[in-house]
């Protein structure tokens, strides 16, 4: 607008005027300013309408990673699905576990003027309150890893204990959990118990509930994948394999993560063993289960919702200033080929 | 910058002027412009840099869809990667094999002035053009589906072929193909051979090396996966299990897709029969291979030089207005767990 003004020898205000055909201009300046317009061939466009409208109808999606556990992008397709329906875009970004990358995509995000973020998952507190400073409301899904931002939660512990209670239903004993170790997997800034200990403690009430106790043999706690090591399946193999080499190994294997489970999968073919007619497995997350051999039983996260319900409260935030109630999303139980009765 | 004019009584010139610290401003307008600048609380912002320098930083990459086959959202992270690297952001968006849809992306592609446009994949040549009338270059990644756009290609046949050479090798001589059906995948508006024809091709050249010939009992052609269907290995199973019913059944196959080779492993499961002890199975991409069982050798996509390369390609355009030379990108044979020799 500013080339128009210039061109014509006019005020950007008049120009304004002119083109929203709002406000008295005098013939000759429309004249002038629409001579100028053809010449420069401007043409009104969304970054412009943007600043004047103080709103880029874009929010920023901060992912830990876009590739290795498909659960990020299958959340960041939901958001953008639903930011489409209201003429959102959304820009992604992955800090790929890395505090200082997150905050270099937040400072993106704060520059390109997005009007609200999402985070699957956030970091660090600071990071996050950048956002506050500069006014962009921002909102985390799945997660709640800093107070400085509200969230929408997983109710881990609804689908865990399905798969438990599946799992006991079928006369499995020997359950083992192959799962993230709340000491390793950031807890964040946050109080009240993580993800990782609300899956650990619906282990625990699975087999409480049957008059079973824990079996620290049983027990594998680590990371779900190493993104160093290319993010594959190797961490589910190696604990999967030690299982089986127990003299009294387990007759299930509870790993809270799909890639996880896919790595007990492999551990249990190299063994000579078929799931489910020698051991059962349950995965968690619902990404890639319908993939693997066989099809795996798993506990389904509501990615959809997650992204979906995600959106829509950051655009009520955007639109009032104000964060509605935010639910606890559910998860559940699926079941495929990969559970069944215990043989013996 | 026309608010701080306005309110200090002044052209945007003398306001650039005074940012810019460039250029004469009288002592009295430089006060004015400084103490509106202050009272707004104005401060340019990457949106307001991108209009001066017409250049938005940003370029668009168009995927059939973040979510199904990993292939897309492999080849836009590295895109993505690079393009931080040169201080570039990406925006995603996703056409989900439906040309109306693909439309729309580009138009708002066009709205947020992007600076270039990636394809992986295009659709619709007249979607295409309407980036060259907007003055924004674009670039095919993977497949070349229009006339419209320059391409970096990959070379299908030289890895595959090298897969045909290994099963060979191992003695297998009834090899099935399970691929993309040349009829049913768009080859769009472009002359020469298309993904599908050169996967084929090479298959029928890998067995006449060896001295056989194709038998059409062996082929099964028809989609990846249905998008309908969630997108998941469903076409590979019905397909495999379809061969594996056969009276002489294939001791290898070589599916042309991982997801397709995943429905493979798990009709070979089905059957009770073991990869790769009674059937090798080989695979194309290297999307979810490592996390299959067991463990898919394959031909891997050069997603990491696509990504890359293609967005040094557009940069270059963006910068000198014209594309270099553009290579075409070899696959290459990863060998995993999935095949070994003929037991008989």
């Amino acid at each position: 607008m500013m080339q128009v003004a210039e061109r014509a020898g006019v005020s950007t205000a008049t120009v304004a005027r002119v083109l929203k055909a709002k406000g008295y201009v005098s013939d000759e300046a429309r004249a002038r300013v629409e001579a100028a317009v053809k010449a420069i061939g401007y043409r009104p466009n969304a970054m412009a309408r943007g600043l004047r409208q103080r709103r880029s109808f874009t929010i920023g999606h901060m992912l830990d990673a876009i590739i290795v556990n498909p659960f990020f992008v299958n959340v960041a397709h939901w958001a953008e699905e639903e930011a489409l329906e209201h003429g959102y875009k959304t820009f992604l970004f992955n800090h790929n576990g890395d505090g200082e990358r997150e905050r270099i995509g937040i400072e993106r995000f704060i520059e390109r003027r997005v009007d609200a973020v999402l985070f699957t998952n956030a970091i660090a507190t600071e990071n996050v309150r950048l956002l506050a400073a500069a006014g962009i409301p921002a909102l985390q899904l799945e997660r709640s890893k800093t107070p400085a931002a509200p969230a929408i939660r997983v109710d881990n512990r609804v689908g865990a204990l399905e798969a438990m209670r599946h799992l006991v239903e079928q006369g499995h004993r020997r359950i083992a959990f192959v799962g993230g170790d709340p000491d390793l997997i950031g807890r964040g800034a946050t109080a009240g118990p993580t993800v990782e200990e609300d899956r650990l403690e619906a282990y625990r009430s699975g087999l409480a509930a049957a008059g079973l106790s824990p079996d620290p043999a049983l027990m594998r706690l680590g990371r779900y994948y190493s993104l160093e090591a290319g993010g594959t399946s190797s961490e589910g193999y190696r604990h999967a394999k030690s299982l089986l080499g127990l003299e009294k190994r387990p007759t299930a294997i509870f790993a809270t993560c799909d890639i996880l489970a896919a790595g007990a999968l492999q551990a249990v073919y190299e063994a000579g063993l078929r799931v489910p007619d020698d051991i059962s497995v349950i995965g968690f997350d619902d990404t890639i289960a319908a993939n693997l051999t066989p099809q795996l039983t798993t506990v389904a996260q509501p990615m959809e919702d997650l992204g979906r319900i995600g959106f829509r409260a950051v655009l009520a935030a955007i639109e009032s200033g104000e964060f509605p109630e935010l639910p606890v999303l559910p998860s559940r139980l699926v079941l495929r080929r990969s559970t069944a009765s215990i043989a013996r």
